[in-house]
């Protein structure tokens, strides 16, 4: 109840409640600024583990938290369910949906990106990607549906079609995808099928390049790889696809039937490079200052998927929530020191590490100097996932999920929902 | 590994696995028959807890299972993802989706119902009901939305509008709605919202009738509606709808803005009496003998929601789990006792009970001579439930929430996903 009078606070406005936009929030706790969180989406989503989300092994809402919920404790922060259409730099001011526009003193653009078919976005209805829950819902429906209609079909050619899983691209999360289905497959669907053997269902790798998990050391590549074809994946390595279709894929020269693909080969950045009309790379990235603004605009901040940067080893920062989170704490820090008339330093990357989950009691981790895989790597991954959870109750319920996939096969989230045009009209 | 042939197994095929469906195919193992389950969906839904999913309580997963799964341990039961587009009572045959049919010896229908209009169709875009999990994810994004749209909105008739939630029918689910989004709005969300005041949300329950939950005795029915008035809910009753709009709803003579309307006030059979031609009630609901089979066809039994049958107190079986359950057993019993040559007596229903619940620590339950309610009564209404769920990982993650929702008035599955128009492209 003080009656001094304060000043206007200091308005941030953040586009993007993902790793970077949140935790730039987070870090700003206590700073004297009024923030605006704007996202297109009312949850915040832990993108590392959507692909058990595609598999059945997790639901929806144990991955995922409404973004206003984790910032209920925080009364000068408000949180937006909007979508950007433009940014007008000189107004300072962010245009939503609708016409709304929302006035900043400070930027942070976090708006991350979204799969890319390099020039072929034709092949999109084909081989779907995975960066959303809709997304992920989509193939878990997809992947589902290939069984039941193999199930039903009669024809060996087409029941093969059906029971072949494509997978393009072997970065983790296309490594992942591949081992988990060819742990449903082989692991938990079995008993549940009259007329096919899940265990026959091909599980095929594609990738371009010479390796599996490229940004790995080779020797950890190749343990995957290993580990992958103990699964029964096969592996195609430096076989680019040079076709999709509803009925397959075709790749180095070779062509597959196959009724299931999905698109793990490549992202591209959301337009904030647009919206702003700065110079972008290849992948749509902003190009940003080592303090991690755009040039010619120290208001204005760039992070995470959303911006190409080197790290002190000349080397590019990974698109990784680590990453992004240690770019939200570098800005938030910045616009604190900025507000006590500091002048903030360069934004130095440091790596922690990179690890991926293969399949059940395996994984690998690259720490750099210390290398793990098998199962010690697997423990580690689900405990470092578990601990990066936020809030107890999901962490319970993913480590019952997982407890229950161990020690059962089972999955507990093995639902098709949202209709497919065939089934969509029960009644006539 | 026996030599000894064997006679062709008769043919069950059994259409829909929701209670009735799924618990004929439990009571006929061990039985000489060869199973054929059909349904639309890959899962069972535990339908009375719907509207928890419908309110964010629950999350999907955590109310269906996978049918195949559940009968993964019957090697004589094959499940379908199919269809029904006719029956052929001629050929005696199911004819599914894509052409196959399906031959059957017994048939079982068990189909279910659907919300139902009274010839108001038009009234469904604005006025959803509650019948399926997409219904239950759609209804959960409407109201979440609602909240969200109130939040961005400076003009006060319209955010108002947004905050006003109706709810028609004042059966057990319009009242579990109500009682549940009163709870959402008073409880769970106001510490997340900086520009409105969630506890302002008005719920409006209207039904036609002269009181709250018609099928419970009096005294419950007004200790219910004092429940519900304690929880805020506004209740008009014997004030029937006359119109559903975009805007709100006609109830009474009175127009009242509202942009989430919930229907909770009528359902409809499948249509299985028009895939047989016989003899229907108003609300589509087949006729059958005494034995559960169609006149003219004991090789056909239909049980559950589609059929209409009077209880031995010469009221209507009312359409509720045990009901339907009871109906699948003795479907099991009469045909086992006909492949052993006897003729199978009628079917006898038993009522067990009839609970409701209101809010937490408030519930009804009628019992008959018995009659619970409040605490006591909410604390049986929760064991009932999980008691019934199907499997223990279930039980276990429902267990979970409702402590996490008892103890902190939060709900874990807040989640607005498969977008909405507005919001759908964001990058533009």
């Amino acid at each position: 109840m003080s009656i001094e009078p304060t000043p206007a606070p200091h308005r941030v406005v953040i586009v993007g409640a993902g790793f970077g936009g949140l935790e730039t929030v987070y870090r700003l706790a206590g700073a004297p600024v009024a923030v605006t969180l704007v996202d297109r989406r009312n949850h915040h989503l832990f993108q590392p583990l959507l692909y058990q989300v595609a598999t059945a092994a997790l639901g929806p809402s144990e991955i995922a938290w409404p973004i206003r919920y984790l910032l209920r404790g925080r009364p000068e922060v408000t949180t937006l369910l909007a979508t950007v259409t433009g940014i007008d730099t000189n107004a300072r001011s962010v245009t939503l949906d609708g016409g709304d526009s929302l006035p900043y003193d400070t930027l942070v653009l976090a708006t991350g990106a979204r799969h890319a078919y390099f020039g072929h976005d034709e092949w999109e209805p084909f081989a779907p990607g995975l960066k959303t829950l809709e997304d992920a819902t989509t193939l878990r429906r997809r992947i589902l549906i290939a069984f039941e209609d193999a199930e039903r079909e009669r024809d060996p050619e087409r029941r093969a079609a059906l029971l072949t899983f494509v997978i393009i691209g072997a970065g983790p999360t296309g490594v992942e995808l591949a081992g988990t289905i060819a742990e449903l497959a082989h692991d938990t669907l079995p008993a549940d099928f009259r007329n096919i053997d899940t265990r026959k269902a091909r599980v095929v790798l594609i990738e371009a390049g010479p390796r599996v998990l490229a940004g790995f050391p080779d020797e950890l590549s190749a343990y995957a790889q290993a580990s992958l074809q103990s699964l029964d994946v096969e592996v195609a390595l430096g076989q680019p696809v040079t076709e999709c279709t509803a009925d397959g894929v075709v790749y180095g020269g070779k062509s597959l039937q196959a009724k299931t693909i999905i698109w793990a080969a490549g992202v591209r950045a959301s337009p904030a490079a647009e919206w702003l009309g700065a110079p972008a790379d290849r992948a749509g990235r902003l190009q940003v200052l080592s303090d991690l603004t755009v040039p010619g605009h120290p208001e204005i901040f760039a992070i995470g998927d959303t911006v190409a940067i080197n790290g002190p080893d000349g080397m590019p920062v990974p698109g990784i929530a680590p990453a992004a989170k240690q770019q939200g704490r570098h800005v938030a820090k910045a616009i604190k020191a900025r507000l006590r008339g500091e002048t903030p330093g360069p934004f130095v990357y440091r790596h922690a590490g990179n690890l991926a989950q293969i399949g059940k009691r395996s994984a690998v981790i690259d720490f750099g100097r210390i290398k793990l895989r098998g199962a010690i790597a697997w423990w580690i991954w689900g405990i470092a996932h578990i601990y990066f959870l936020i809030g107890l109750r999901n962490r319970l319920a993913v480590a019952i999920n997982w407890l229950w996939i161990y020690t059962r096969s089972q999955r507990g989230a093995r639902l098709i929902t949202q209709g497919r045009a065939k089934v969509s009209n029960y009644w006539p």
